[in-house]
């Protein structure tokens, strides 16, 4: 038992490193709790990442989907957020690393998440953009936009064809909404806004390594959503691997066939690898991680020899209900916050929890904005029904009452006018790079910077 | 009369420069008149600058003041919009050059507008940013909030203190709301977000070198403003000159007698400076230019010479009317923008119009999220009418509806939660630039980059 200066007790100390959904939703259940909380995170804001790919695709701005850790975290006078990157932790001190200050922790609860991987091929990063960060989004806003912009003063009609294709490579609901949206965006919203193109003749092609798109859902779902957007002129190409991304042309191998893609556009929305933490809490715990670097977590959640840290998230592999790794979804990492939050709390007067167990309410993803499919396990949605469940649950969980107003007006307008009100191109738009001539292609740009012109 | 390949008449091509308010007003007045109309803008929308220091100060986002130029201008099917840069001009071949391509004109109207200006301290520009593009207002945001994250961790009181202080530089409308917006930031959004300082010891000084701040309003409004301001606890300081700006210290001069501020948020609002494309005018049609590049126009808004080339908005030097040269302030622009559209098929039926007479009809400008002042010549309305009457006026003149509704939803928002919806820091953040030691400082940054961690 710790004592401060004057001999009390001193308060149990809880650390909690990532303000995403895992690590703000433990933060929230220990708002009241008998515990300081510190809440580390390399961002000012929470995002609510369900709904990136609608920044991506101009429907939404970046701030409609976000909310301020401290915003959110104010009325918790026990909790404090502090802005800053945890690189290293010393589990025998307890202490977390940010930048040269040690924080001390008495339990430390680990939820920096996962992004997408490339399967080792890290160089296509620059051919094909993922959707993580809000950065990510409006880099990827900004390569939509500007294809049809390109092609618009493109004369050669093959170039032409390749700035309105876009290949979406996994066939997740990230890819089946990003390439719903982009769809929808060349057959409605832009119609009418170009005089030399055509929109119509974009060509959106939705590659899945797997058999069937969205492969966690029902099957009969899964046949839905690829109706949909074939329906919206999306082709769908199920059995489909990616095996280059170079220059423009993307290679695919379907079966013993392979086959060329001529495309400006690649948008990335496969794979799962974690973040670096996990990495180092393999170097200092000693803890097991799962070929995405994911740490294998106890029933509890917490890594096998340090009961007092904790991971949940999209970092975590947790395997212990049914022999299959939870999914890297919100309501997992929701619930796995709360549950450590309780479990803390529990502990702190001599009890206990049963292992974690999680409670599944179903899957859902939205095709273009029109069309959805809801997976409920005991009922499965379809249709308008389904559209509308879709839009109350992501409403719900929006954090911050002026968020979920927001975002409501704008769908209800983006809705009645078939319109989207967010189509910025911001940063530089390295216009000398798309010249009038043919050839013209995006510079090799890491998506964290804007091109420099 | 230029004929086309059949012989009939050829359609008379306005080409546009510039999709502000100038440019974009006469396109839209154009947008059923007998013409050919090309509206060329580096950028794919319209931006409300009028309210980006809401972008800055957090409290809407870029999208929801601006307006994809495509979109705006789908109706009108004698228009096409063209993303580029117009760096050159052939008046005797008349063409306009973007890039390599030469673009045809009949008719030209030039509307680049102007920004402000480090009356000849370019080198300033890293340290006090100002505030033009989206761009600019999201490194002055990030810029604002990372100084309350910095001053967070800080543990030397000198430094802190000078994070906590914001010096803007200007008293005009734009310097004027931005003072107050940060001030609201400090005493009321964020009082609540931190832990180890007290946002309401934060210090914002306003600078202005004539002798009241808002100079071209009424003397009695310029009172009013200075009064809302000091109760909002800015510091105002008149006929007060910048004589240096310089790692965290801005020097400054009143009378004789010269003082240092420390600061490390320096935000600039002074100055006016033409675009580049004053200079171009100069050089190829033999144009004169006022001392901040601005083209002085004739009592139609063309140029001496040329009377198939007109200047609109900020870049316009127009004096005709009182011998002052009109203000750069949005009603101007739209007003001279809808007069050369109305000139140029007047022409074309063989008529004319009189001079451009402009109508003002008042200016105003909104202290904190509570107070404005409005002067509308015979009458001046301060305190509750005339917030209302900013905030219907700065409604009314928002193009796209749902631009209005979401700004509507926002401000009703933030009103009643006395909160800022859009507080994000985006961007590279620059943590490793931040430390927690003393001498903390921003890394030497050109706005348009984000920092490169």
């Amino acid at each position: 038992m710790k004592v401060d200066a004057c001999g009390n007790k001193a308060p149990h100390e809880v650390v909690i490193v990532g303000g995403g959904f895992g690590g703000l939703y433990a933060a929230k259940a220990l708002g009241k709790a008998n515990v300081k909380v510190t809440l580390i995170d390399k961002r000012n804001f929470h995002l609510f990442q369900p709904l990136l790919y609608q920044v991506a695709t101009g429907s939404l701005s970046p701030a409609d989907i976000s909310s301020p850790l401290r915003s959110v975290l104010s009325k918790s006078k026990n909790t404090k957020v502090l802005l800053g990157e945890v690189k290293d932790i010393d589990p025998t001190a307890q202490k977390v690393m940010v930048g040269t200050e040690a924080i001390p922790y008495d339990t430390l609860i680990v939820a920096t998440g996962a992004k997408h991987s490339y399967f080792g091929k890290d160089d296509w990063e620059e051919f094909a953009p993922g959707l993580k960060t809000v950065e990510d989004a409006i880099e990827m806003r900004r390569r939509i936009f500007m294809a049809f912009e390109a092609a618009e003063k493109e004369t050669d009609p093959v170039q032409r064809q390749a700035w309105l294709t876009f290949v979406i490579v996994g066939g997740g609901p990230t890819g089946v909404e990003l390439a719903g949206a982009i769809a929808e965006l060349a057959t409605k919203t832009l119609k009418e806004d170009f005089r030399n193109i055509d929109t119509a003749e974009t060509k959106v092609l939705l590659l899945e390594g797997l058999d069937r798109v969205l492969p966690p859902f029902a099957p009969e779902l899964s046949q839905e959503a690829e109706a949909s957007l074939k329906g919206l002129g999306v082709d769908v190409q199920t059995k489909t691997l990616v095996t280059n991304i170079e220059n423009d042309i993307v290679t695919i191998k379907q079966g013993d066939e392979v086959k060329e893609l001529a495309s400006k556009t690649v948008l990335w929305a496969a794979g799962v690898k974690a973040s670096p933490m996990g990495k180092v809490l393999m170097e200092k715990t000693g803890a097991e991680c799962d070929r995405a670097g994911r740490v294998m977590v106890e029933p509890d959640l917490s890594i096998k020899g340090h009961p007092n840290i904790f991971v949940v998230g999209d970092l975590a592999h947790f395997a212990h209900q049914n022999g299959k790794p939870l999914p890297g979804v919100a309501p997992v990492a929701m619930q796995e916050g709360e549950y450590v939050a309780k479990l803390v709390q529990k502990r702190l007067v001599g009890e206990t929890l049963p292992q974690f167990n999680y409670s599944d309410r179903g899957s859902l993803a939205m095709i273009g904005q029109h069309a959805a499919v809801v997976d409920l396990g005991f009922i499965k949605l379809r249709g308008f029904f389904a559209w509308l469940f879709w839009l109350f649950i992501h409403i719900y969980f929006l954090i911050e009452f002026d968020n979920k107003l927001v975002v409501m007006v704008q769908w209800l307008w983006n809705y009645f006018t078939r319109n989207r009100g967010a189509r910025l191109i911001t940063g530089d738009l390295g216009l000398e790079a798309v010249p009038a001539e043919s050839n013209g292609h995006y510079p090799q740009v890491n998506t964290r910077q804007p091109l420099n012109v």
